[in-house]
């Protein structure tokens, strides 16, 4: 029986994560069976609410096990197939652990043609994060031509989608990120009309107000915290905020207190919604498609930070609260 | 000439307002022109929210100005009318100043029917009480029969009607309110399955758990501040929150922090929505036929507290947070 390298959570962080929080180990590749394949890991995607599912029960999102490897989504070859629709050579995504090799069921891997797309681009603009800002925008979002959207994180995998599907859609479309270097590439890259770099403004209230003059109908949250109470504040009368991640909270050891939302959403008939990709599952097929074909027509980019070598995953993952990522982070294995 | 008694808001109360926040004046009544009816107060209601409208510019509702007359919901009876669809003796409707006569123009008015129901009702059940109970639970609560509603501010006025329709509905109904006495009553008399004194009880989160062994699907918001936070740890999946009233903060001077709401809105899929009945104005005839064909038919009761004499408006407006009433607060004057 052969074995394989492996990344396992160690500790649940306490506040930021580190690299003692992960473990690598040698373990078992089990024996085929019946509608399984073999598989050998291309790329993984390293992403912010891996930080969630690292803590314990009372967490929000169901934990990983300690001492057991870590699962995100992620590219590999197919080495060895007793599934009747793989072959060797083939290539699937899927959520995969951290491992290696590793034998998975078929039936939880979906076959991607690398001649369409890049490999790396089914675990970004045509994965996990161009569905999320597809689905989060349109289905929860409800934009109309000629609205306002605001978009925080914007410079991150997510939210360079969802600015430039607001454009698509018609959209004025405003970013909200932390160095001179995101805003120029939001605004030159990927279409924001607008960009706040909240690093460096003092009063985040008035320069959304400032930047949005017809308040924001619109708001795709990747980061909750201030940034999203400052919001609170130039809502619109009817307007949705598409609650899609909340990175500035994923790493408090307590749930930190905010501003209650609770008055702005009944003076202005407000709404926020959370939701994750997998609610959209039926509908995935649907959001590649028009994804796919926004892509060939040219109408959209993506930037992607790419990371090598299996042993470097942790630190990749580590790196996205140090916002070192343009676009999506993945690692080549 | 004639003059008419008035109360004006005097003060933008800090913190919890007092009878010194008001004053009383005798203003001029103005001449009646085409369009217009000469009104007598007959009933005035005094609700939450009015709290909300004492505050200055960048608070949260628009507010009301300073030295001029408070407006709530009133039924008034037509002591003069120059419109052609009202006339002396008739009973109308309106958002009117708390002024023992005024005019207004007819087209805010609403003709009602004191044989149908008693005139108090058109205040409650059959007005925009009712109405915000009907519309919120409906509309944006989107319930499902064997669902679990969880209702704060269960023993006032909305969240009695709420209770009712979810039973109507086929809900398992739970309440929370803050005295045994009222927690008698909504499971006596309106129909709650279950009730939460939330005066006497040390662990909310647990206790919620406990009256709701399946989670919450529905909570219908009344109050927001801490009873909301305890509530966000049993929502269940696809959940949705009423953002109806936030009682609990209307009194405080800065809007206070609680708990992010969004790193459980993403776990759970689940949404908030803030509304005001203004939003459903074009629906509010379809709202009351259901209510009052609900009422001839005996599943809807409802309860009101009422005062007497135009002088003790502000008082009763104070003793709302006291939690003074039971049902309706209503000033007969």
């Amino acid at each position: 029986m052969s074995t394989a390298k492996t990344i396992n959570l160690k500790n649940r962080p306490k506040g930021k994560p580190g690299l003692s929080d992960f473990n690598f180990t040698t373990s078992e590749v089990s024996e085929l069976k019946d509608g399984e394949v073999l598989l050998q890991l291309t790329y993984v995607s390293v992403d912010p609410y891996l930080r969630g599912r690292m803590m314990d029960a009372e967490s929000y999102i169901e934990p990983f096990e300690l001492n057991k490897p870590i699962v995100s989504g992620c590219v590999a070859e197919v080495l060895e197939s007793k599934a009747s629709d793989l072959s060797s050579g083939d290539f699937v995504t899927g959520m995969l652990q951290w491992k290696e090799q590793q034998v998975a069921n078929a039936d939880n891997l979906k076959k991607v043609n690398p001649d369409q797309a890049p490999l790396s681009a089914y675990l970004g603009i045509l994965g996990m994060t161009g569905l999320t800002a597809y689905f989060g925008l349109t289905d929860i979002g409800k934009p109309e031509a000629g609205e306002t959207l605001l978009v925080s994180g914007a410079a991150g995998a997510v939210g360079t989608v969802v600015g430039q599907i607001g454009k698509i859609l018609g959209m004025r479309v405003v970013g909200i990120a932390g160095s001179d270097e995101k805003i120029e590439m939001i605004t030159s890259d990927f279409g924001y009309d607008e960009g706040i770099n909240y690093k460096t403004t003092e009063n985040m209230k008035q320069a959304i107000a400032k930047a949005c003059p017809d308040g924001v109908d619109v708001y795709y949250d990747n980061v909750g915290g201030e940034i999203s109470e400052a919001v609170l504040y130039n809502i619109n009368k009817f307007s949705r905020t598409v609650v899609c991640g909340a990175i500035s909270v994923y790493n408090k050891i307590e749930l930190p207190k905010s501003t209650s939302v609770q008055p702005f959403l009944i003076k202005k008939s407000s709404s926020m919604q959370g939701f994750v990709i997998f609610d959209y599952k039926d509908r995935h097929p649907e959001g590649i498609r028009q994804l796919a074909d926004w892509l060939q027509n040219g109408k959209l980019h993506y930037e992607e930070t790419i990371q090598e070598g299996f042993d470097n995953i942790p630190q990749a993952f580590l790196d996205l609260f140090e916002g070192k990522n343009k676009g999506k982070m993945l690692v080549k294995v």
